[in-house]
């Protein structure tokens, strides 16, 4: 990108193609609801259309361009208003922004001196949060502890057991593996993530406990003592407690009140999961969601789920940041330079599993300031009054059930007819292109999930969808 | 991005405002020289000149682009052609597009299903690498093993180093925790990810051993066998070693052949750790370096290093790829579709740790095929020629002495007035901002390291750079 080379794309050449890509992207954001929503291509199809080698010699940008043609039906259409699978992963004009520019600066903030306003950026901005959200105050920067962007809630839970598995162990597991058997404990419905983590973590999924919930899908404290105490009866030693704000399955809210007392108690780490409800919490209204949060010795929620920033970016909290450090930093002799002996900085590489790291906070800065803390506010009380709007409908019909509590932007429902003829309902629905649903399992029985808050999903979205729901069982209850 | 809310960016604003940051990327590049490579800012600055709190209003996307002038102070320039510290992490225009139609489309390819493109991309490119490299055909989608996208060699190794664990252990460690004393192997002068990846993965680094390296800084293998050995015989299980091609110190390149054949003595997951280097096997020339890469298990290059692909981006492949979903995979109901039990299909989320992924693929879709193999063959050539053209200034200059082999990019050196001269000579080109150099230790010694490969570093820029470290010593010598 540059005069002296007759082969790198020069800098006119990249303002001429990079306004064109500008106009494919907006091009497709105004087209998005004619795709269908779950790519309908079969296993190998878009392979068999690319070329089986790589080019020799370099070719057109505007032909590279236009290989997006061959792309574009093995896309699921994430970001499209009748998006409802899994969770929101809601993006917006200011993250692809600022996320942009990240790119085009392309450099690493590994350590403080790499980039300062990287690492000062990130500090400040997840500070700010804590203030947006009334998290506790110990999270920040300023006082014991202090957020950090990972890529993902599952990276951030890893990170969270390890800082608990050396807090528990007194560091002897970096050291020596550990003699102590460490025990780990969530719910049954809590992401597998933590379960993936145990495993990372050399702890074995033998010793994680997953505690019972009660009707409401969320953690019952009583049984987490029981599980404890059971286990420190056994010689063994209780490390770490996930909660989860939110649960994959159903939004169930653990009580972290309760199960943080508990942890106090037998000196236990808790670790909070809010990744998808976390940003409810800008809304005063909906901040009983975190209340015990003072009990967390660390907290993640996932700005690019339900806070319109651009996957990935997810928001990682330590009440202690020197316990996190301990368990992570290593610091060789090419990484040292004048500052990183210093107290003065944060060299954010101790703080998670990659060493090196994009400028991950400026998509985060960008989508703040555009919206400011009303706007987001704003965003978060639309989706979840069109969700109670939603629910409302199907609690109207009676051919359906709700099967969960309705917190937030999740609902879980079924038709009456059994496990088969839901299972044919979400493929039906589906297989149509009109929208995108998945299921999950609540007390054995297959379950549709009804995700709502991509950024452009309005309540005539979700009228126009709850129609064609009715509509298709219409049909398949004429069969 | 739509037109139903008053609050979102507009698809017509987003194609005036994107436009606007591609030129201004542009611009940085114009003026990139002139820039202070390594940021003078003192810690703190950048932080004082931002708000203390988040707006409450949301503030008009060009205010918010202005705030890149606070903020340019705070960078340290990694795409200036005078970056020489670390190792390059070299980008390009098409990279830069490739990873903005990704943000763009801000899907999340964690299942086949929910963005087939995104798999079968990523799947074909890397296959397309296998070829393009010359590496082990068993790497391949097509035989038994495959290629993935990580985020940084760090998460690569961590994943070579949990797949190798669960081998080893027979999937005990996964289970229960193991119950044998599984060590670790990998040079001396090897990543500091090894022995992070080792703490994390619950070894220990007690369990790491750092074997001696040779006159040229690679692994000796007559003292890894005889650390195995000696493991062996007090009873521990030997099961991973990392071999280095590349090092981070020096890029001394260890003997994989002889390495190898240990290892397949003594049935050892091999990992080959070449996160810098790898991308000089894109010329026949080079690809000695691989010599004996058919006898590892796992292998990682960065493209976002030194093949003009923006951060992040780092290939992991396997030889049997089925050890390592087994090591990784967990399959609750929410992410079950008619896909996922399917033989036909790759489900990357059990290939490394996030769930959640980016269409990573896409950028170095977009760089291969703008380049084409020629091109990138060229770059590479360029920048090995340059390096040893600047190699044999400094070797005519009785001042210095070159103290480690130069087998691609990297030159270590020192002048001969002893350690403290060297790292004053260090802050005072890092304090000009002409150049950035990175240092290290070898054989105790204090030692720069001139690193090429930045795109648009030419040869002239090296002879300027050579220059003024040239002028900076007279002048410290006048002293």
């Amino acid at each position: 990108m540059n005069k002296h080379s007759n082969q790198h794309m020069t800098t006119d050449e990249f303002r001429k193609q990079g306004k064109k890509v500008i106009d494919w992207i907006a091009d497709y954001y105004d087209q998005i609801e004619q795709y269908p929503v779950l790519s309908q291509v079969k296993p190998g199809e878009i392979r068999s259309n690319l070329p089986q080698s790589a080019p020799i010699k370099g070719r057109d940008y505007g032909d590279i361009l236009s290989d997006m043609d061959k792309m574009m039906p093995g896309i699921t259409h994430w970001q499209s208003p009748n998006f409802h699978g899994f969770f929101p992963c809601a993006t917006s004009g200011p993250a692809i922004l600022g996320d942009l520019i990240s790119t085009g600066l392309s450099i690493n903030g590994m350590n403080w001196a790499t980039s300062p306003s990287c690492t000062e950026v990130e500090t400040h901005v997840l500070d700010w949060l804590v203030d947006m959200m009334d998290l506790p105050n110990k999270f920040k920067s300023t006082s014991t502890g202090g957020g950090v962007l990972q890529d993902t809630a599952s990276s951030s839970s890893l990170v969270a057991l390890i800082a608990a598995r050396e807090k528990a162990s007194n560091g002897q597991t970096n050291k020596n593996g550990g003699n102590q058997q460490l025990t780990a404990y969530t719910s049954s419905q809590a992401h597998s993530s933590i379960e993936k983590a145990v495993k990372i973590a050399g702890i074995g999924n033998d010793s994680l406990r997953l505690i019972k919930v009660d009707d409401s899908f969320a953690m019952n404290p009583k049984h987490l003592r029981e599980s404890i105490e059971t286990d420190i009866s056994n010689g063994l030693t209780p490390a770490f407690v996930c909660a989860t704000v939110g649960t994959t399955s159903s939004t169930a809210l653990d009580p972290i009140e309760d199960i943080g007392k508990i942890c106090q108690e037998f000196n236990i780490w808790l670790h909070v999961d809010a990744a998808l409800a976390g940003p409810a919490a800008l809304c005063p209204e909906f901040r009983f969601i975190h209340d015990g949060l003072e009990y967390a010795d660390s907290y993640t929620f996932n700005p690019h789920k339900w806070m319109l920033t651009s996957f990935d970016c997810s928001v990682f909290y330590v009440a202690n940041r020197k316990v996190l450090i301990d368990s992570l930093s290593i610091l060789p002799e090419y990484l040292k330079n004048k500052d990183t002996d210093s107290e003065m900085v944060i060299n954010y590489r101790d703080w998670g599993i990659p060493l090196g790291r994009r400028f991950r906070a400026l998509k985060l800065w960008h989508v703040i300031n555009y919206y400011g803390v009303e706007g987001l506010q704003k965003y978060i009380r639309y989706h979840i009054s069109n969700t109670q709007e939603l629910k409302s409908w199907i609690e109207e019909n009676d051919r359906f059930e709700i099967v969960a509590p309705v917190p937030i932007n999740l609902i879980c429902f079924r038709h009456k007819n059994g496990d088969e003829f839901n299972e044919n309902l979400l493929n039906t629905l589906n297989d149509s292109g009109k929208l995108y649903l998945t299921h999950t399992k609540l007390n054995n029985q297959f379950v549709l999930r009804f995700s709502v808050g991509q950024s452009n999903t309005t309540l005539d979205h979700l009228k126009k969808s709850w129609n064609y729901i009715l509509d298709t069982v219409y049909e398949m209850e004429k069969d």
